[in-house]
């Protein structure tokens, strides 16, 4: 890309995160009535769901406070980061000191801590927050998440695993992956004797297991020891935006270690996952596929969903960023391109629609929801504006 | 609609089961080396995943005995019938006496007895099955499912359930309609005086909890004591075919009493449903909405089901053999034309597709699933056919 042409992406990504999105979220977001955040938000802000999931809390209390660290402290910033922290600390914990799921409006818990993620994204959420705050109970609290979830990572559903015990299993990608997220957070709050083992085991998995450098694709699920199981659907599962997700994270760990072999199989990975993840007919990529091209156990497969394109967005610009490749630029441009068409809403009360079906059109019109908030598209516009600039400065 | 209409109708319906629906299973979907039935089955027949899901076990022998109870026993239907039951007897049930969600292949446990539906599938195949084979083991054995059912109904998903106790609750529809259908599939072997109130408390249920004759509308989900909560997306939720289902076996239960009452509010409430429900822009029905035009939290929304067609076809079928009013004939023309033209694919390895997209494009072209067996499309074109056999021979 030409200077000119990174100077006109650099704007773009700033006045999409810095006009659209984050003022989205601080107008509609904040309940100041009970606390906590909305998070199921139509086109023009009008809440349509007043429940607070424990996701949606813990990651808009992550970005609040990310922009925070990243841009310096802007009051508004950092009192909407509070907001939230001060309803979860009140409301969020039950008695074996776990994430509920979600609670009402007002704070009432509704579903139990079924799902371990909420309390992963809860203490990434603190570990940031108490670094720009200097909150020590937000520290503490990060800490104690973290130690509470490597109690539970062995039934991480506890009583509520459906799966029969000794029953065939499947390693997922997901777990290790935020188990990487939140050992990076909390590095300088651990001692990096627990943080690099954790990040080295996850690498180590991913390679050895979830990459098949023989079928070029990314499996969701393997075998624990290794290898698939073709004979259901499961085990043939792919999602390129959540190898994009992933492919990227490591790419920065890689860039972290001035690991030149590991960039490069991530760029290289990165490539079959977009090539084979885009849809030749109708633009986008696709949420799931088949990797032998049967259907999969999810209906909204061929739906375009906004975090795949966010995810993949700042893929191929670090890929680009570290390896210099045309090909990366050049989709790096496309996906932009059908992005800002297609789910960028900056001119009716901004942000981005969140689920299009497959021919481009969108099939609801909310920005927020119970599963979409103020995470994936802030985190992507935010590091594409920085490493643009980075690039307009020839940092790069 | 005249009777040259009518014959033409009863055809179609006749030659859709006989020679495209019954033979794709009777093809397919046994699994003659373990037992069982897939269902997972591809536009030709090929089988994409060789799971057992016990919700599809217990459909596909209630529907292969119901032929057999409708048409006279036939070898081949009594044989695909056993051969399911002989797999679940064997395999589907814990040691509690409740049934597994699913099976791998051969018969292991997959999925633990989350799910109490499994169970009255079971319990409605095992009472059909005992009638037309005399298989004693089967009637007991619906029996305790019936029973075992009856003790687990205030916790049906036991220790799975999710829900913190204490917390804000909906009373769903699904439930209740299930007691009833298995209350009246269990005629004869259960005492009238169990029978009778069960089927008696459903329908109050309904009628004065989830049809709002002022807002004309079937709501899924209820305050338990009546009333809405429109403040979140559970409450406003709507399911037309699901509403189309519930109240033609309603009017079923109505026509058997001789309640001519009921019968016509059926058909009001029937008229609300699809009036509303119908996709006017692409023709079809929606799979859910929510009352007030927000986004619902399913993203497969206005997608196009094949068994929500099937279920309303059922509905109006029947509102007009009992009502003669022609805006049900002409539903039922409307609705059976769109039908065979989107999801009919007879002369194409037969059966119908499950999935379209809100234009009426196959998202997939599956024609079996995990949530898609031998059941919704068979029961409609079995009905149907001998409704309109009945009025062929001027019996209505």
């Amino acid at each position: 890309m030409n200077k000119k042409r990174i100077i006109e992406l650099q704007r773009l990504f700033s006045e999409e995160l810095f006009e659209s999105v984050i003022p989205f979220w601080t107008k509609h977001s904040l309940d100041h009535e009970f606390g906590g955040y909305y998070s199921c938000l139509e086109r023009d802000g009008t809440v349509f769901d007043t429940d607070k999931f424990a996701w949606m809390q813990g990651r808009e209390i992550w970005m609040f406070s990310k922009l925070c660290s990243e841009y310096g402290v802007k009051p508004e910033w950092l009192e909407a980061a509070k907001h939230g922290v001060e309803f979860m600390k009140e409301y969020g914990i039950n008695e074996n000191g776990d994430t509920y799921f979600s609670l009402d409006r007002k704070g009432n818990p509704l579903m139990q801590p079924y799902n371990i993620y909420s309390d992963c994204f809860l203490c990434t959420a603190y570990a940031e927050y108490s670094r720009v705050s200097g909150d020590k109970w937000a520290k503490e609290e990060a800490l104690r998440l973290y130690q509470r979830i490597q109690e539970r990572q062995t039934l991480p559903k506890g009583t509520w695993t459906k799966q029969v015990p000794g029953a065939r299993v499947f390693s997922a990608m997901s777990f290790p992956m935020i188990q990487m997220t939140m050992a990076r957070e909390l590095k300088g709050y651990l001692p990096d004797e627990i943080v690099e083992p954790v990040i080295q085991s996850t690498l180590d998995a991913f390679w050895s297991k979830h990459v098949d450098w023989e079928k070029k694709r990314v499996f969701e699920r393997v075998l624990p020891e290794g290898g698939h199981n073709f004979d259901v659907m499961e085990g043939r599962l792919l999602n390129p935006g959540h190898a994009l997700e992933i492919l990227w994270l490591i790419m920065d760990v890689a860039a972290s270690r001035s690991d030149k072999k590991m960039i490069d199989d991530c760029a290289e990975v990165m490539l079959w996952s977009i090539e084979s993840g885009w849809d030749n007919k109708y633009g986008g990529i696709y949420y799931y596929q088949d990797y032998l091209g049967y259907p999969t156990e999810k209906l909204e497969s061929t739906m375009k969903l906004w975090w795949v394109h966010a995810e993949a967005i700042v893929a191929m610009l670090l890929a680009y960023k570290l390896t210099g490749r045309k090909e990366f630029s050049d989709w790096f441009e496309k996906i932009t391109e059908y992005s800002f068409k297609h789910f960028s809403d900056k001119n009716n009360g901004g942000e981005w629609f969140g689920y299009l079906d497959r021919q481009g059109e969108p099939v609801f019109t909310l920005k927020g929801g119970k599963w979409k908030g103020f995470f994936h598209l802030p985190r992507t516009l935010m590091l594409c504006e920085q490493w643009l600039s980075d690039m307009i400065k020839d940092k790069v």
